[in-house]
């Protein structure tokens, strides 16, 4: 019966997942991890301290990762993103810098006995959620990355921007990895009824540049703030609630990929078990191209953690 | 039709109290200030990027204070709370570093033409929002604090936690200042449906120590992040929840004291005008003498700043 | 993990409750059971086409008292209410008729091995509670009916009126049967953070009339349309959300009350497994009388079934 | 700032659409008409008795058309679905049956001064409206009706059944009439990242039966129940929605056509101004065949009544 959620690192991104679950009552309990213990304490009081005026209920604790065994879902959200030099988003010293922690917490998760979906928003998110992946042994359906859903999210921002219409009301993909070798599969991406290539081409928008606005949107917010969080953390508690519920959605997350041996990008069917079935889209050979680039650059960084 | 809310200051408070109002649609519009324009800058974009994951549309505005002309409802959030020093909350400090602000923005209102509702944050919350109220000259009722809201929740959650009750089953009020001269009003806390008193009395539950927790819980926030965000934006978005939907709804805010001639918190009827009435509460003799003794302090503070 | 819940009974109420249930997303699971297979094979259809409209997905299934084995709460809403007269709400012409359908229900739900919370909404609510817990010998905790939960609401809304005051803000409780003899308790409500009874007196308030207009409220809404359904279904869905998140809230509610030997309304403490916990009320001894007497009402009746 | 709706109009429909409404706060004020005084008095009351027990405050008002002047949006919820025989969904009857009540209504609401949006539920959809329009004489981008939507909703649902996927991941429309004209434009149609037709021919789905299923989906609610309510009141409340926050988005309904010099359904960019403009498909000539004898359906029935 309860919803029980763990999260694991509450800097930027960690704390604000866990008041998006906490805000809207998306978890019965909500168990919170960090290496510092006064961050995360200041935290689980700061939220305990919301409680009388929320409109649902969330029992908040300040735990450890044992403490995690029957959570339904584990969110790593660790990472050193104060490494990060603003206006150069160099995710391999992120990965050089996470790779560790990662390798420490799969064994504690092993050890715990948890046996529930590991959804994974530390970056370089495809290369440390295939880590976890290799670490924990864990089902292959139930260790997902945020990946491109953000990067996604983001596209059909510039889509829907470009001509006044809710980003809501645009479909289609980022593909391949959470980060530079990321692509829009250009004839994935629909609004109005129509592809938006046919609309970009009629009003003269340009795709080249409305991808760089994509890719390097996160870049963007990097520079202004010295992180990024709301985005992202909205993407992570969107899977949240596709899991929870069993909806069997379509979203794109980073997941398993047969053909790649490793994780990447691409839309699925999201449910109960994480990752319920993979989709197979009709791409073009440029984009199919892209894809086996993408996959090609996480392998390389991959491997020099494996 | 449309509801507009305005952001000035968009530090740890200013972008959380923007995250709820998106994350929930509590506004059509939400228009953000601050003097850091790249981090006004990266929320907005971060917000924009989150937007295709929400169930609700909010549009999002990186603005000026006179684009806020026409908000219903304005949140001062602007605060350096980097310069209180670990350990030593001195809102002294905070105020001699936020009057400043506060009065060149008070002339920017006035000059905007804005006749919505002025929400405060700003610590200190009681001096500051005298200040706004005597700066802008705007309606007693329209100008409102946050005030002990906060620390009212922060006593529900130790009464709560005391019995094992949910803390949203608690009534009562931290009275006065929002800093050290607060004061539980113990004559107003009840709970399973008696006084608190009576089965604190019964289980030997220490009252001073629960009080003592409950004005120093913000300092331990404080001392683990370096701020306190959660809780305080929760409350400020309650008040906006209770202001647009015009709930009349009791709740308690720092408002314009006829007996002090000064800004305090004490419950208040909440609706579309701000303040809609006061509430007469039958204190006892100490918790009357407590309450000016908090109106004293409060006044010599403002008097510095006349 | 998935919250699952069970409706026997499809008429006016438990539609209404199924409603709010997929609307809002509080189950992941609903499992819809009506004698009348038309009527709940329509409302099945009806939210399933529903379905891509929504936030949330919960998946509705048309099925029998069986299949609710593993349900985590199962809510009575069978009842005749077509059998009632306008203008007379005989609520003995309901337990006539419902008390049947109760025995076989009882049945079918011990036989199916379902072990969690029944929440009982079918009227007369005391007696009809007291029936499924001795015809299913489900532990105590675990039986409760929304008694006069209601009624408590349906005060709120008379004082508050009488004040212009939110609803929301008014506490206090309607104790005994959901039926002719209940009562306001008045040494309980209060508001303003003060006893009502002292406003009332203050503004000439008539206390009797107030608590007429509560008692036969339910009357007057069967009078118009012969039913009653969103009060009574938004009672019974907020214990459900109570019970789902373990909140350990305050709530009234109809559960076995040691000292009558039998189920009636007073305030409880309502977590995961049902009734976590009676309070004892400080009552007047006129409300000890009432109470008493109230009880004894529900127990006639009762025996006339036993 | 207030959000105020009106609904004239308290059958099943209404009543549901009102239910909405309040229980999830998407209105401040709510103002409800019925020619029967009885039964928009009892759904006024059972919304007012549930108001202490929701977590959004929304003031529920039994008035006359002249009261709803000043909303932002009415809604048009009349109708005798009593006089439409189960299994004879004869949308003529109901035509000849409703026709004039929206003279009258649209000569009030003339009078009333209201200048805002009028959405329409009642049916025969599409030739209501039109007469709305007609009599009101308001700007035709203010005037629309729930139209297709529904049944938008129950196709997704029936390839997202047919598929096990979430309904919310179908996209495509039901064009033209709501009624048996209608047709599943199947080459708007995508799941999955692909047409579904494609996916139809692999897995031996037949798009006929499917289409079927769809068009005659509201026949079986209605043959089991009497009347359908759920998803025809979340659609009009989920325009409700984007209406108020000005969303953009895009949404099927029935609008006024210019082409055809009359209302039927296609998509359209909803926002504030109601429809802010209508998206141009690229159909198969079967389609726009299918499209233009739907909309000659909707003329004769229309010329019947001018």
């Amino acid at each position: 019966m309860a919803r029980t959620v763990g999260i694991m690192g509450m800097g930027n991104v960690g704390s604000t997942v866990a008041h998006i679950i906490v805000a809207q009552g998306l978890a019965d309990t909500l168990i919170l991890y960090d290496r510092n213990q006064d961050k995360v304490n200041a935290d689980t009081l700061d939220f305990q301290d919301a409680a009388s005026l929320l409109s649902t209920h969330t029992t908040v604790i300040n735990g450890q990762i044992s403490d995690m065994k029957d959570c339904d879902i584990i969110i790593s959200a660790i990472g050193r993103i104060d490494l990060i030099k603003v206006g150069n988003v160099d995710r391999f010293v992120e990965l050089r810098s996470n790779a560790p922690g990662v390798s420490d917490l799969s064994k504690e998760l092993k050890d715990s006995g948890f046996h529930g979906i590991l959804l994974v928003i530390t970056n370089p998110n495809d290369v440390i959620t295939g880590l976890y992946h290799k670490h924990t042994g864990f089902a292959t359906n139930k260790v997902l990355g945020t990946g491109t859903y953000l990067d996604t999210s983001r596209l059909k921002r510039h889509v829907g921007e470009a001509l006044g219409v809710d980003p809501r009301s645009v479909s289609g993909y980022i593909l391949g990895e959470h980060g530079d070798s990321q692509f829009a599969a250009w004839s994935t991406v629909r609004v109005e009824g129509r592809p938006f290539t046919e609309i970009a081409k009629e009003k003269g928008i340009d795709l080249d540049q409305l991808e760089k606005d994509t890719r390097f949107g996160g870049g963007e917010v990097h520079a202004g703030k010295g992180y990024t969080n709301y985005a992202v953390a909205t993407a992570a508690t969107s899977l949240v609630q596709i899991i929870f519920s069993d909806a069997k959605s379509e979203a794109i997350c980073s997941h398993y990929n047969e053909d790649f041996k490793g994780y990447i990008s691409s839309p699925a069917i999201i449910g109960k078990n994480g990752v319920e079935r993979v989709l197979e889209l009709p791409l073009t050979d440029e984009e199919n191209k892209n894809l086996l680039k993408s996959a090609q650059t996480i392998k390389e960084k991959s491997e020099q953690f494996s």
